[in-house]
């Protein structure tokens, strides 16, 4: 049952309480950040799911710890903020990244429904860690390198056809994807559905590694394919890194490619490619592909062609050819290439 | 120049080098992981571009320190591997996550080149950070929250059509959205197409953070909206922060629901709605959903009008239709809602 959330009418403690919402990364300690281990030494009261209250247990002596089970993120947060309104501090951990998925989300919703507001004696603090994706993804090689997303297959906040839609947008776009929550006891077709909407625009041999206790006493870690994903062992544990489009696995390590064949030929010497500047953005970057549409367009191609072309919406294409290009040559200081 | 990449041919040292791929996260001690911070220390070598070797001064005496500026990270990924081969522990480091935008890919595709496998005398290690979103997302409040992307501007590397259709894709979508190198000296046009593609699809005043420098000397926090996104103050070293439809910025805090309000009625003591139920999927969920949709299609609805409705593709919507609805009801346990 959740508690009421009521505006604070009680007299105010003498020391001010603080909620520090902490991401604890993958939950071995060698893989928190200093501050993370610092903000629940400092705490009072240690709240969080009873799986991350054991990754942490080497740090709770002496402290009231409160251990949830199957329940919402807002009970945690309503009990963390009248633990903190009773001058306590309040360390709330998440796994990963508190703001991934995590506690800082649902304890902004509480905070503001009762009322608080940054000026409120009770400060509170949100200490960045390595989500999931980050963690799995230095264990199976490189997957990432470069546009990624993250999506949730957990339907119990968010409407099926939502997900889907952004699914298929994703695949479309070729990101790399990692998917959170992908299954469960009860949530075993959202992934099916998934791999559906995947094979929509991914070859079905695209690499997929599903990632299980990162860091943890029994990680595990399976390489497979788009078209097995569905039938692989993935639970509730498990996050799900789908490869894009040019995505290798190559000596069991799975790597996205950052780009670079598409400027220098890595074959001779690392030379650049005809057309190509080393420093500068690509022949087809922002300004040649503006150049080369404008002049397609000057030729008489019809903007339905240049959008189909492309890939691109029409009105959008129609909107940049309407603004006059006009870049700024100011230094010719060569630029990081990230 | 980027030296060859050749198969190592010289004798073996007596002890195997190391790369260590770090990711030391947004620059301060506080915010490095244990094992991030003990990698620098052990490294006989440290690699890195001269702005993140500054960030770790104070661990590097007595090492060999190779700053590297405006050139690509393949030349750090060849200098790590022949440091490496002599016998020496390598930690090349990257702000953030080594994986995203950083050196993790880069170093894979330079050791494929060179002949490198797992089994090669020098290891790899990965040492996962908290990304720029991560940190920059703690400083404004919970922005991520739910399903959210990562996109970089820089065209150096990949074609615009792809970037744009990325970013049209995720707009349409509703994804929350971290642009990454939004912009340069050089590339100053980039911020304004992705605004261009974005307002096809979210209202003007959708909230935008700017984070320059997260938790660093000079950090910058900058609140606005969508529509004027590419006037603002944005830098090589800025990460922008785009919300989705649901973002909202109160009391100077940047929040994204996490969807409460779809399944709880929050002003009413957190009971939950009609037809809905704690630890159970939405009724919006994928079974609710389809159960829906079939009964829809069974009344006479054609799938082209579904597919609209829902904005799903009708192939999807067709494909889904001729699949029976078995899910196991196990157990009767709710479900954490993640």
């Amino acid at each position: 049952m959740t508690p009421s959330l009521t505006p604070d009418t009680t007299t105010a403690p003498a020391t001010a309480g603080k909620i520090m919402l902490v991401g604890i990364g993958p939950g071995s300690a060698d893989h928190m950040t200093a501050r993370a281990r610092e903000a629940i030494i400092e705490a009072d009261t240690v709240i969080g799911y009873v799986t991350y209250i054991k990754l942490v247990a080497d740090l709770l002596d002496g402290k009231e710890v409160i251990r949830k089970s199957m329940t919402e993120e807002l009970d945690r947060a309503v009990t963390a903020l009248e633990a903190a309104r009773q001058g306590k501090k309040v360390a709330l951990i998440s796994s990963g990244d508190a703001g991934v998925y995590g506690m800082a989300g649902p304890t902004y919703e509480v905070l503001f429904q009762a009322g608080w507001t940054p000026d409120d004696p009770v400060q509170v603090e949100i200490i960045p860690g390595a989500s999931a994706l980050n963690s799995c993804a230095a264990l199976v090689g490189a997957p990432l390198t470069h546009d990624f997303c993250a999506i949730s297959l957990s339907d119990l906040l968010t409407p099926w056809p939502t997900i889907a839609r952004r699914l298929d947008a994703v695949a479309m776009a070729d990101f790399v994807v990692a998917l959170y929550n992908p299954k469960s006891g009860r949530r075993t077709r959202q992934i099916v559905e998934a791999q559906r909407l995947f094979l929509r625009h991914r070859r079905p041999d695209t690499p997929v590694a599903i990632v299980k206790s990162a860091y943890r006493r029994r990680e595990s870690i399976i390489f497979t394919t788009l078209d097995q994903m569905a039938e692989a062992d993935i639970g509730m544990l498990s996050t799900v890194l789908i490869g894009n489009s040019n995505t290798i696995v190559r000596h069991g390590l799975m790597v996205t490619p950052r780009g670079y064949a598409n400027k220098y030929d890595l074959e001779q010497n690392g030379q650049t490619r005809d057309g190509e500047k080393r420093g500068r953005s690509l022949s087809t970057g922002l300004l040649g592909w503006l150049e080369t549409v404008q002049a397609q367009y000057a030729e008489g191609t019809a903007i339905e062609t240049l959008a189909q072309q492309y890939r691109l919406p029409a009105d959008y294409i129609r909107a940049t050819l309407l603004e006059p290009i006009s870049e700024l040559a100011s230094t010719d200081t060569a630029e990081e290439e990230a």
